[in-house]
């Protein structure tokens, strides 16, 4: 694939903005591709018996967009890869809306496949995106558990500390403490300070809960 | 899973409909699940460097129905599912457009990603439907490798012969010889006897090339 038929789209996407999968599809759609694939992370109803309202999603939005492009180029190198596109919605989630989309075009479907997934899974382990879940009785902030272990993986530890140092988190060496996560996550979604600790991990696939302080 | 939650649709779609990738998307899209994952297989414009102007689909539509329907059940037992959609349009898909769509819903999103895969592999690999490569200088009846490869395991032959005897093809012991073959393809395309003799494989993934007689 030349450089000039390469082409990767990577959109965070402001608050109440939703999730265009179409134009996302019809992006990566073309002529040389006989494949499509796509993942969409939507908001699920309920978490460990609990009622699910909505989540609510922070970046830190010049991070994402460049762990995410990091991301697709290292897909690029595993794979034969057409077109990408990723989109992340900001803001508040309800039940059964997108947050997260991924499509990938490419001449055989096993590569758009395989690459769909490993792009989710880093995305997941690696961006600086954090989710707060929105119950009937309460919210809670939660964070990927992959990224959890990956953070511990490169020397990061799970006590509360946001410490990103080690680099292959994040592409390059970043050190955010607990205190400067506001700052971290921009102003879209307000913060508390006690909210930030995170304590127990559970069995999930993809959260890890935090303890109110 | 309960039974009332586990909802599959197949459509085998008639000549000139469009795969309405929306319309699955939203069928699969249900509260409790957290991902959707989607496959399109799509026209390409080349193949072996010739230019492909498109892509024409026949089927047996009530045994393709029967087998995908199959190939469903069987991802239900490895993957814990909530929703399947699996459209196939028949007769030309000119290039860029899709021909077949796979969209599943899931709790966690490895179910989702894996059974996708899962399904269009056992699509490509036992699904009575047939393609015509049309090309600028010629046209061609095409059939996927994986599908001769099965019929090969299963004690069929590539000789010529549709013969799908030993069952695991279909799901049931259908007969087909080479002169069944405009029958089993219904009437939408025409196919000529002289154009049925498959002979020679390729490395392509997903097609073998007929010679004509």
């Amino acid at each position: 694939m030349d450089g000039e038929k390469e082409k990767t789209l990577i959109e965070i996407l402001e608050e109440n903005i939703h999730v265009d999968l179409a134009k996302y599809i019809n992006f990566v759609r073309t002529p040389q591709s006989g494949a499509i694939a796509t993942f969409s992370g939507t908001t699920r109803d309920t978490f460990e018996g609990k009622t699910v309202l909505e989540l609510r999603y922070e970046a830190y939005v010049p991070m994402a967009e460049r762990q995410i492009k990091s991301i697709c180029s290292s897909a690029r190198i595993s794979w034969n890869l057409d077109t990408i596109a990723v989109a992340h919605r900001l803001g508040p989630v309800p039940v059964g809306e997108t947050s997260v989309f991924i499509a990938i075009s490419s001449v055989h479907r096993a590569d758009a496949l395989d690459a769909c997934k490993y792009v989710i899974d880093e995305i997941k382990a690696s961006v600086p995106i954090w989710k707060k879940e929105v119950y009937t009785n309460g919210e809670v902030w939660k964070e990927n558990s992959e990224f959890l272990e990956r953070r511990v993986d490169f020397g990061g530890n799970s006590s509360g500390s946001l410490d990103r140092e080690g680099g292959a988190c994040c592409g390059s060496k970043v050190k955010v403490a607990t205190q400067e996560r506001k700052g971290c996550c921009g102003n879209k979604v307000k913060v508390r300070d006690e909210e930030v600790a995170y304590a127990s991990r559970n069995d999930d696939d993809d959260v890890v809960e935090e303890k109110i302080k």
